[in-house]
């Protein structure tokens, strides 16, 4: 980009880009493409003025920016994708992903706001009979549709309101960019600062943009992790934030299996921080608060909406389910930095929760108050909590690492074992020989599928049938080859089977839209997906 | 692909593809990338029987074959695309492209079909306000819809009906691929052997799969090359083969500016072989018959459409406008393989047509009857051809080659000046140093526009504004990152001034749908496309 009187004239010797910024990198959190440019930070020089074009910048630092191919933002439909290897023909359902695309630039004051601040562009891998149809659309909230209307960018930083464009004031901000379940026949994308967006699960058209369960939702937030009672077929979920913009306080509720909401209770926490996901059991909400704080002076002076601050501690908040919320206990433990759940359940009054997570920051985009972004204290481990809330000092927590020869993020389990004891683990390997750890908590060993040559993003467990045996099934997600300036295999390993490599791949002929995180729906569970 | 009992495993040597076969590689016709598969090679393994998989060959001499890249399949909508350099904001209309991309894998039996029968993708970047806006839409014609029902391919070899399955006997068998132009508010898309298809010039949606301007064309075929005469706004055509498969008949046409047919003739043709494009002046219709022959019993032994027959003359056969066609005369010269008219004139009886052409065969993929494939004499070059038809002896047209210091294919011109005498004329210079030509049929001077690092498609020429003098405006077309696995840019020239390189691009996150051809509409022929 340049700036010069008639314009900005094309720069030859940029005309090539760089190497790609992969979307594994960006969810990966490596630290190394994603600079603490959070706040304040202009890596790019100035955008020129006046000009309609839409034109992110070079520097992969700055928001949207790298080379053209970082970014995605098409609406795409490919029908039977190519297909290659051993797909199972009796698997019928849809893998859904959802990542935040940029729909446009940042005007040059908020160059500097975080990748996650991207609008949420959900994807569809339909699987049926052997045959795959790919579909991708974003989520049409209120914020898609004014900037789309505008043709630029109206919302300034990372969840602070106060550096939008005064044409927005008051809309919701939400960008639908994290996580998407299946339930009660919606497809719901959620951001953790906004209700979800509710989503036709096969055309992906936006039926709501700001889904309250039939006005029953308390919460003016909504995590993107709630989880699935097998028991009941019932969702439980949160939002932190709940009263309003920097409130302290969480509502947690439960609906039933058809989106009933039959238990809401809001209660407050020691601080208005982070709280990306929690753990449901049979018996318990277990919250955990992180020590990403939310600061209002901040915010008000044009930051992201997190600070890491080293000096406070992480809270465990542990609650009974169905009660009024006045039993919640604070604990606290050793301070770690802990982002995902992999799994939880009780046995009595005995509370498991396993985590990912580290020693400090896993964050290096936002800004951290009293030390550098440190890659090794980030580095994240498989932490196992426990607690039992019959014991008189239960202000603490234990915590110990489990699987310390494995190093990732974004844990996961088989989906239909929340709330419940659980054998298996999932978690992405990060670093040069990553991949999808598979974690047997039963036997206590580990192995990592990888993929040569291929960056994998989040992997999603996906049972064989729906009613296969916990962790009987594949592990199915996003490659993206290095070979190939990225381009994208649905990779399908069979835990059955995961020596020879993955069982089947289907070829994409370009990088696919990148993800968070995924989820996969039984075709049983989509309304209108009934088999050819 | 593999073939064992219990399906095809993945193959993880074949994990990573190979180079991508770029689709300036398939339009300028290297010959080397295609061998000469038409009719019988196998150059794939075999397909695993009863898989319901589609799954494309990885030779990429095979019908669809190369790496997964070098397919796009996917119907794409990207709102506001990125835009770099000084874009011209008062530039307003669509650009629009058409090419090939297989809808489905041809049956082991047709693997050795050439590229051209792959459906017809079109897409649009529709131009205004400096916004840029991209969508593709296959042509949804009778051929597509059967194939998408059955998900499977279900027509054979390149225009070969009796290598189609018995469920789509007698179905129109068009692929609409080739080129495409707006006319009488309509966007028809082209394919030689069919009529045209109608889709929306906006949404792209399919109007009409076999448009017959209101059941007035004659023609059972419809060159992908008419012509528009600047003086009435008038629609020039024609359609060989036009009155049944194999047919000798060549039928003419013009319709009036709102495509009311005001003149139609059906005449002989010495033999059926490929009449890819014609020359229209403002007094006489010239066509053009290469000997790329077509031959029943070849077609019947499951052969493609053509096969060069060196030994076969080419003719050119010329006729008044608006006469009854027993004026037409077929005339021989040099045995010319010329495919594309860049323009053409008359001044009273003298007659001249530009066309690129080479002393043989340009088209590798076809049979080649007496002779290997001579990629020297395949090379193309501007070829002036005249011929005065009040001679008494005007049964020979005289040849010259112009600007041989160029060589290339796919010439054009501003399209404006079709029917006239023309000054500015552009080729695709293919080899290593390829680009665009520019070439000045006044001065006799030529230069070449290109872009290091990238392989470009097919020039278009745009005017600066409708009313513009001849040869003032842009070339737009897209260009292939070599460096960046062919990643698409939509790249301006601006004439005035070539020597800065590009005036703008548009930067595409991936590598775009190829194309064989390019063209330009103005927002003032688009219905519906008013200034926002």
């Amino acid at each position: 980009m340049t700036d010069n009187g008639k314009g900005p004239r094309l720069d030859r010797r940029g005309f090539i880009g760089g190497a790609a910024l992969g979307s594994a990198a960006l969810i990966g959190m490596s630290g190394q493409a994603l600079a603490q440019t959070g706040g304040a930070a202009h890596p790019s020089g100035p955008r020129p003025s006046g000009s309609p074009q839409v034109d992110f910048p070079d520097d992969p630092r700055a928001f949207g920016g790298g080379p053209a191919s970082a970014r995605n933002r098409t609406e795409m439909d490919q029908r039977d994708c190519e297909v290659e290897g051993d797909w199972p023909t009796d698997l019928d359902g849809a893998f859904y992903r959802v990542g935040p695309d940029p729909q446009y630039p940042k005007p040059e004051a908020y160059i500097g706001d975080i990748p996650f601040d991207g609008e949420g562009h959900v994807s569809m891998f339909r699987i049926q009979n052997g045959h795959v149809d790919y579909r991708t659309r974003y989520a049409r909230n209120a914020r898609f549709v004014a900037q789309a209307e505008a043709r630029r960018s109206l919302f300034g930083m990372y969840r602070n309101p106060f550096t939008d464009d005064p044409s927005v004031a008051g809309l919701n901000r939400g960008t639908a960019n994290t996580q998407l379940f299946l339930h009660h026949g919606k497809l719901l994308v959620f951001k953790e600062d906004s209700p979800p967006v509710v989503m036709d699960p096969l055309t992906l058209d936006t039926l709501d943009p700001e889904y309250t369960f039939g006005g029953k939702l308390e919460s003016q937030t909504h995590t993107a992790h709630p989880k699935i009672d097998p028991a009941t077929g019932g969702l439980i979920g949160f939002g932190y934030e709940a009263t309003g913009f920097l409130s302290k306080d969480i509502n947690v509720y439960e609906a039933d299996r058809d989106g009933n909401i039959v238990w809401s209770v809001t209660v407050a926490a020691p601080y208005a921080g982070m709280m990306h996901d929690f753990c449901v059991t049979q018996d318990y909400i277990v919250l955990y608060l992180v020590n990403m704080v939310a600061d209002e002076n901040r915010i008000r002076a044009g930051g992201v909406h997190f600070s890491y601050d080293s000096r406070t501690p992480c809270y465990m908040g542990v609650m009974r389910r169905g009660g009024d919320g006045r039993d919640l206990k604070w604990l606290v433990g050793p301070n770690l930095f802990c982002t995902h759940v992999m799994g939880g359940w009780n046995e009595g009054t005995k509370i498991t929760v396993d985590m990912d997570g580290g020693e400090g920051n896993q964050f290096p985009f936002f800004p951290s108050l009293h030390e550098p972004y440190d890659p090794v204290k980030g580095t994240g481990y498989i932490r196992r909590f426990t607690v039992d809330m019959a014991s008189r000092s239960n202000d603490r927590f234990q915590a110990e690492t489990i699987f310390p020869e494995v190093q990732g993020v974004l844990s996961r389990q088989d989906d239909r074992f929340h709330t419940l004891p659980y054998r298996w683990g999932f978690l992405q390997v990060t670093g040069p020989n990553g991949g999808w750890a598979v974690l047997d908590h039963r036997l206590g060993t580990s192995k990592v599928l990888s993929v040569p040559g291929y960056q994998l993003s989040e992997m999603t467990f996906v049972p064989r049938r729906h009613d296969a045996e916990e962790g009987d099934g594949y592990l199915i997600g996003l490659g993206s080859s290095m070979a190939e300036a990225g381009r994208s295999d649905l990779i399908l390993f069979d835990l059955a089977d995961t020596d020879g490599g993955p069982r089947a791949r289907v070829k994409m002929p370009y990088r696919c839209v990148g993800q968070v995180h995924g989820f996969w729906a039984d075709a049983r569970d989509i309304p209108g997906a009934s088999a050819a």
